[in-house]
């Protein structure tokens, strides 16, 4: 049985095993002041073009939009998200639990865009007596795969600029989204057109860790405080910081998942040539074809993936992923088996 | 300069690694259903004698302490703790952010006892004008390097019980009281004398990792839940696993805190030999001894160390912290600066 | 200028007015136990029957939901309403301020039935990623006026208990739809019927106040641990004592809310013998007919009333709402300007 | 039987309740926006002196109290108070379930000042690790019955000032300490020394009632979301304005709170007359007289008070309580039961 289900199947890069072993004896400050952790934030700011953002690690996702939500929200203020956000759709009411309403949007795409908001800000206007709109939260790579081009990604920031909304983007496939072939953001983009992202590490080659970058860095003035009364200060910050350093020598962060993609790719041109359609378009490492349940049947006898849903009587969507580390013999196998199915 | 500020200055024991990088491509499940944390957690079952004890591997203490404590208090209930505890001290009002009260206790040695906790149930007892203390929060070994005797754990536990009060202990340095000197406790004592508790992994040897055992099995019905809200449940659970599969096996966890005591004890031989005394007795691998400023001057040239609290005019108590990786070599340099001090 | 705005527009019935002033310098204890509050308790008790079932008064329907819901929830626990219920709508995100996301159904009629909860279950099913269901919120009557029969109740009920959720029936006009036409259940059949209710005073003739009764005496057990800790327990707690002993005397307070019922019904008449169509069915003292813009305009230049929803071009459905304190014959000079309107 | 047990036993001064009578059946606008509620704010800015000051009427201390604070605090910031603040003695953990801790101060009088805060902020300045100070509550009078001179208040304003604290006065029994005899503080004082304050009506004449200003305006920008989310925004908001309008026409909150302080005075004489001591000063309606058992024995078969605290082996120091409507000859006959014991 091989797993498609997920891109956190593996542990990490041979490459950040590495560096872990070669450094493990070297004494370093505690709670992410070590020299790795430093330099690390350094290489992001750089990449993303803030030299002053703050920037810190965490270590997975559901902790990351938590704790930047409920850092930045006050008490009667509202997120909100496509209905397939994560934070609404898989992280057990997290971000309720800190206090604040997620207000969801229907959405084709897994995006939100300005008509979207507009609705929203409409719907929540019975001030006192409604909860107040805040902030923005996106992913990138969506929950269903899809992406954010740049001339959607400006047209949704002009519009939360314009109504003092925080814009937030979950990027915990970040380097999925942006070595799509059909993508035409840059990290730097990001960097402009986002208030507060963060670089997801666990599903693109670490064993735990996302980057969250303040490119507005009036935001982040006591996140610190936040991040340690959440429980999510490392002691050892350094397994974070060699993680980070690691995954952006010579950009090796997006190689992985132009690999991923491109694995990703190569199943779906097998999908279409048989003639079968997806559920979202086929854009990263994140694939939903729309399968016969026969088919879908047959495969999983030897591979595994999630049926996401049905589709008719007969057929049903699956989620099939990629990753840095998924091995290329195997999907060509699993392409053969989709190629030779009756 | 060498640092002797904690137990967390260094990565993971070289078994750890090891397993990382051996297991590192086994495709695993995520979520801690893998293979490795499956292992563990029947290992420590096995250990702390409850063959059905719910165990839960999470990242660090403050993580542990909040998700314990919020996931077992009503709103209206609070949680004792004595005025030295990490809860109360050191996780920036990380119980409080749930919403409970940390009702505090001064202690002389950072230990509760049942006279302590009969004066705060005294105290709390105008319903319902007051919160309703429920549970009861131990360190063991304490933040001032002392330990629980099973005389004075049995009386406490006992205490709790006729008292409906969940008894936790917060075994961030558990390893560490378990092999002193002085300690007469097993593992499978503190699995029968508390309800909750969690055994360090971040302070002895992991990487992070802290394993919360659920002794009354009741309280855990829904913890998975809990830990998933607060941001708590690595997708590469595989991360954890490993490492208390590591530190379980053959009880390199005990071999490591002894040898991290053995050293703080080498070290304390010498301050008694040259006369000085100690904030609280030298029993594990922290160290509190009093020192005149001219000789915490002369070593803090070479060692790196807390200063803890200022004594009289010419003198402090400073913190002296060992672990699995401090170097024999330079606690015998240290001593002879020590020693050789006029 | 006359309000058909809402039912609170006036003060309190002058039963209550009087009571208070004839009581007023009698000395009573504070915090609810004053003689009038625990006779007001026992009384309705009796009405409800279930003779030892707990009963709190509180200030407000808001107040009385956040209380209610977060005292009986864990923290990964969520509630369902409909998407019309109280709670989501208008409630500022108080039940999400506590930590608890407000599941919501789409419906049609402002109820929710076994089907909508079954689909509820599927939806958050795969634990732990998502909250776990464990309330049931509904208002009788509805926030859009319409009532639950007895069949609809018990079938809902039933559901519940059998998949462990807890049933509370919001009651802020629980008086109107006990004493609809088309009504069939009884205080008694709501007090076997629900887990949780409160019967609302605000807008059935009181100045403020809301009865909480716990039908399942075992949920109650520290809820005056929570009253007091979320600011709901007043130090005269006389003032609501005096009001439900008014209220339920004679029972005033379905003798008001009957008189409520019947001039609405007297205006539905004239709506429909206009020829005009309900948004939905006309039950209670809330209206929302559908009439044409003109003479909306027409209407508006002497009474007040909500704009509800735009239908079509040139109708809107409107708010009208009658109370115990509204006046018959400004009923009737409304009436006769919709059926001389063209 | 006679109660000395607290101020708030009989209902309201009978100017409010003619005035509900009067008024009652004026239609009003709901939530606050009532013409009485209008007045009564309007009013209330001309005596504190801020034209611009935004003013909410809320229910009771508790309730204002935790809106107050949750509505400035972000989530790991604190408030600093005495030890007998009402906030941390006697609100069943209200803040700290709103997610702040208390950081309490032992006192001697109840009152904080400059060196309390100083030494808290260095206790508190191990940044990340601990909380944030960020607001200093105080009462006033205390819940000792002390008031704060105006040279107190002014040094404790500038010190907040040069340290970013908010300075919040509880004023629940404001009346109270501004009419007590060594009194030196007006009314618009407060509104020049404290950024946000409470005028309290529950214990001063009201039924129930507390008006927060907020003298410091911009710290109340979304001050009416939390009202409505926590549960306090009456839908008849009327009876919060009628009570404030009537208690400060001609002054009568003052013309009440002075009555009460002179009927406590007149104990006081008496106890001080017989030669009993204080437990603190008497100087407002609340006194703490230390008297024999036997004597508490004897004036307990006739009155109600509380015994507060043990004093040695055969005294105790009782609560005793006077306000605006303590029978004057009841008073007469307490004190010569003092004076006629033996």
């Amino acid at each position: 049985m091989y797993s498609f289900r997920n891109d956190y199947s593996e542990g990490a890069h041979p490459n950040i095993l590495q560096k872990l072993v070669e450094t493990n004896l070297v004494q370093q400050s505690g709670y992410g002041e070590d020299e790795y952790s430093l330099a690390a934030k350094e290489l992001l700011r750089l990449k993303i073009g803030h030299p002053n953002a703050p920037v810190f690690f965490l270590s997975g996702g559901t902790q990351s939009n938590l704790i930047v939500i409920s850092s930045l929200l006050k008490v009667h203020e509202a997120v909100i998200s496509a209905k397939t956000g994560h934070i609404f759709s898989h992280e057990t009411g997290a971000i309720e639990a800190t206090g604040h309403r997620v207000i969801t949007v229907d959405t084709k795409e897994g995006k939100l865009n300005p008509a979207d908001l507009k609705k929203v800000l409409a719907d929540y206007s019975m001030r006192p007596h409604v909860v107040k709109p805040r902030m923005v939260y996106i992913s990138n790579s969506t929950e269903i795969g899809t992406i954010y081009s740049k001339a959607e990604l400006t047209k949704l920031r002009a519009f939360c600029q314009a109504n003092n909304l925080i814009l937030y983007m979950d990027g915990a496939r970040l380097g999925h989204a942006l070595t799509a072939d059909s993508n035409d953001l840059t990290l730097a983009d990001i960097g402009q057109l986002t208030d507060v992202c963060y670089i997801g590490g666990t599903k693109n080659g670490a064993l735990i860790g996302e980057a969250v970058v303040f490119n507005n860095a009036s935001l982040a003035a006591d996140f610190d405080y936040v991040l340690k009364q959440k429980g999510a200060l490392l002691a050892k910050g350094r397994l974070l910081g060699i993680q980070f350093l690691e995954l952006f020598k010579d950009d090796l962060y997006f190689t992985l998942a132009r690999r991923a993609n491109m694995l990703a790719m190569k199943i779906a041109r097998a999908v279409e040539e048989k003639g079968f359609s997806f559920l979202t378009k086929a854009t990263t490492n994140q694939l939903f074809p729309i399968l016969p349940k026969t088919l879908i049947h047959e495969l999983s006898k030897d591979y595994q993936f999630y049926e996401w849903e049905a589709i008719g009587e007969h057929s049903s969507a699956v989620r099939i992923i990629t990753s840095w580390a998924t091995e290329e013999q195997v999907v060509d196998a699993f392409i053969a088996a989709i190629k030779n199915s009756k």
